[in-house]
């Protein structure tokens, strides 16, 4: 196989962080073409059946969904970064689609366009958050002393909380030290820091701050009583 | 090992039935549980952090997330209903979040509560069939002769389309020979008759009739000219 594998992207997307990650983590070359949303070109419309990003072509095969291109690479491409154990790395997987529902409610509570919808999300994420540091064991990593799959998923789901932190008062992490510590270790982790640009948290501030939604709202009116 | 498998369940969750399938199609023994989502027993909520079904308890460790569970059924109990080949089996994971993103298009459907929602969501599902189509192969199953993990999870998506056929006069498969005859065969399987109730569709048909929403008010109305 001489072809590289070809990664379709995007610079703001958390589930192409995660493929980005495990890449960096397991050093395995690869092209990548972030996509215009706007212009989307037809070989990524040919590849992605969902029109979404990522997609991994592999071979001249298109793999698309996040979790199904972070299996394949597990699969295939040393250092395993799942349990050997079938049962720990379902239990494992299991907390991989945790972080996704996580994500929903990330997503959920900077659109809301109403005040009931943003405090029900708010509390869905404090519910969820409360859920994990409850799970979390020994540090350094969500399983312990090996960063794994569980750890590249949530790594760019943390990154919102940086975001936040620059648009609201709310403290998501206090009575968490768990979260917090392992929240830390990630960001400080090199794969994670490289899977997005330096400037990535300020443009995703930017970016929720212009949204048609309550939180955006409210920063601005936080930042105008401050002027 | 002496503890039996429980299945967290409930008669009509799409994702449940792909749980139920495999267990079935690979025969392994187990208890099963519905639950009552509007009292959520204690041991439940223990076990599932999302407060979903499905969840899976294995020696006293719980599972959840539909495709965590049939990945972790697959890979312990024979006989297998993925392909050996790594990146065939990628691809065929795929295709199952393929049939999960259906599945939000048919949800977004017969929810939808006005009609400019409707039309959209009912566009959103023509052209994930259609595409569908474009990447089946021989039958009589997804892949070819084998059922699969991908036959799994599109069999009680299709169970929508016995639903909706029963409120609108809309065809959703006219012009799709290959998705026509693949959805026949997947109902004729035992292992999906099996997994619901034998008045599922007529029950899933009155579920939806009796949603507010547009599909709904559009179904009272036709039997009322008709009346």
């Amino acid at each position: 196989m001489t072809a590289p594998l070809l990664l379709y992207g995007h610079p703001g997307c958390p589930y192409v962080q995660r493929v980005a990650i495990v890449l960096a983590e397991k050093g395995v070359p690869h092209e990548r073409q972030d996509i215009d949303f706007q212009r989307k070109p037809a070989p990524f419309l040919a590849a992605s059946p969902l029109g979404q990003v990522p997609v991994l072509l592999v071979a001249g095969q298109a793999l698309f969904d996040s979790a199904v291109i972070c299996e394949w690479l597990d699969e295939c491409h040393a250092p395993r970064l799942h349990p050997a154990d079938a049962l720990q790395r379902a239990r494992h997987r299991a907390w991989m689609a945790y972080g996704t529902a996580l994500l929903h409610a990330v997503d959920g509570f900077y659109k809301a366009r109403d005040v009931q919808t943003l405090e029900a999300q708010r509390a869905a994420i404090v519910r969820l958050l409360q859920r994990l540091e409850a799970a979390l064991g020994d540090p350094p990593y969500f399983a312990g002393a090996a960063f794994g799959m569980v750890d590249v998923v949530f790594a760019p789901v943390f990154r919102y909380f940086d975001a936040f932190a620059r648009l609201t008062p709310f403290a998501f992490f206090a009575g968490l030290p768990k979260a917090t510590a392992w929240r830390q270790r990630l960001a400080a982790r090199p794969s994670v820091q490289g899977a997005v640009g330096p400037d990535f948290v300020a443009r995703l501030a930017g970016y929720i701050g212009q949204q048609d939604a309550v939180l955006a709202r409210q920063a601005r009116e936080a930042a105008g009583h401050g002027a």
